[in-house]
């Protein structure tokens, strides 16, 4: 099928992270950033996209996945923390702290080269998500949120559907109606294929919402930096169907995903999709 | 409608320029970034949204397309070649060399802050394009190429829809179904609103094919730098109804650009979109 193996010839960026970053984030952060960097440096695109085991969650394990998940684990042991993360699974440091982690979010743009991938994660205690911290690759941008505690970016404030630039997920079998509706209704669509950054520029105000438009495809690490970071910057991260969305050991668990700039929009944004 | 009055925080990178791009593209591409990035700083997204005029091809032109296409025209005038670019149209230093631009595409994505938006420029002796660059604003990144000469860059090869990943424009009235044909054939789908960068996804190899799904809204200037490179690369640019993509002053003239790894999968691309 392929008759030119090739590299992914571009770099990843350092992590840009401000000083207030939980220590355990942060270097499970860059761990990653340095991991998907190695990984681009040693394996063709082909390989990348390899899928080398099933995750814990259920789902395959691309190669690219579980060579960042790998420095992650490394990293959270050295941190003293539990890990959750998809492919891994629970790893229990017998502490109160839990880092809940999407090694690579956007695992197909990451294995192939489309520079929109990105590690999120959360770092929980006991059952209680209290800091976030998302990390584009490609460029090291970063958004951290505490919290409770308001973000210095903010969401772009927009109440209404008509008008709005909404990110949504492809268009799968059973929601391809939900998804119809939603982009005739809104000013522009886009499909980046990353949940975790999408949700990121709802939070800095640069699209107004993302949705699942109902294919219950979110899992707890595709949704909990999320959590934590669009409601502190003045939005609101919600499941379409009203499911809480909440810190569990239960990989199993699925929910489609709502990140909006006000609940206004959010509440639009829903009716629209459930029709 | 919106509360909140924010601007773009991030930094535009410097264009990584190899030493053989032509200097006059060189020249419009800094300009262009230093521009952008001076916007960035000045205004809010809302203001680099707004429509300020009509351009020279008859669609409106935002605020971030008029400052940064300004820089445009005192590059070229320095550079003593022609300009032909959407809003100000042709521009005549009596030279054989004339520099086509899209000097913002993506404007949407540029003025809101979605990081995807880039210079694009061909180079043109007396009607035939010799040279092409492309910039990603937000990073740098620089894909240039000459005229039936290989880049080092390379199309992905593959030659079948079935397990593609395609970049697809929005669907727009008129579209839906074709749009919806192919994202079913395809393995992944994204939308970028970005042309420009998007087929420079394809020259590089990280998607596999970009199409207007038949909407016709190419102009000159949203194909010319892909229809340099993406052959180089090993690829294919065509329009969707066999129009021959050509420079022309005339710019009402519009296609449906398909953008493809190779002949085979720009074929049945073509013939999936056409039904």
């Amino acid at each position: 099928m392929f008759s030119r193996v090739t590299k992914n010839p571009w770099p990843v960026g350092e992590p840009q992270l401000s000083q207030d970053v939980h220590p355990a984030l942060a270097a499970a952060a860059r761990a990653a950033a340095r991991a998907y960097q190695e990984a681009r440096q040693l394996h063709t695109r082909a390989e990348l996209r390899e899928e080398v085991a099933d995750g814990a969650d259920g789902t395959p394990t691309m190669r690219v996945d579980a060579l960042v998940e790998g420095a992650i684990v490394e990293a959270a042991e050295a941190s003293g923390v539990n890990l959750l993360s998809e492919e891994a699974g629970f790893v229990d440091h017998g502490s109160a702290a839990t880092l809940v982690v999407d090694p690579v979010d956007g695992s197909a743009n990451a294995a192939m080269g489309v520079p929109l991938s990105c590690f999120a994660g959360a770092l929980v205690i006991d059952t209680v998500p209290i800091e976030a911290l998302t990390v584009w690759f490609d460029t090291g941008r970063a958004w951290s949120a505490k919290a409770g505690r308001p973000t210095p970016f903010r969401t772009s404030g927009r109440t209404r559907l008509r008008g709005a630039s909404i990110c949504m997920m492809r268009p799968k079998r059973g929601t391809e109606e939900a998804w119809t509706r939603v982009a005739s209704a809104a000013d522009r669509i886009r499909i980046l294929c990353t949940t975790c950054l999408e949700t990121m520029l709802v939070a800095e105000g640069s699209v107004d919402a993302f949705a699942d438009p109902g294919s219950d495809t979110h899992r707890l690490m595709d949704l909990i930096a999320a959590l934590v970071t669009v409601p502190a910057a003045g939005g609101v991260l919600l499941d379409l169907r009203g499911r809480p969305v909440e810190f569990d050991l239960d990989l199993t668990r699925r929910w489609s995903g709502i990140a909006a700039a006000t609940p206004e929009l959010a509440d639009e944004l829903i009716a629209t999709i459930l029709g």
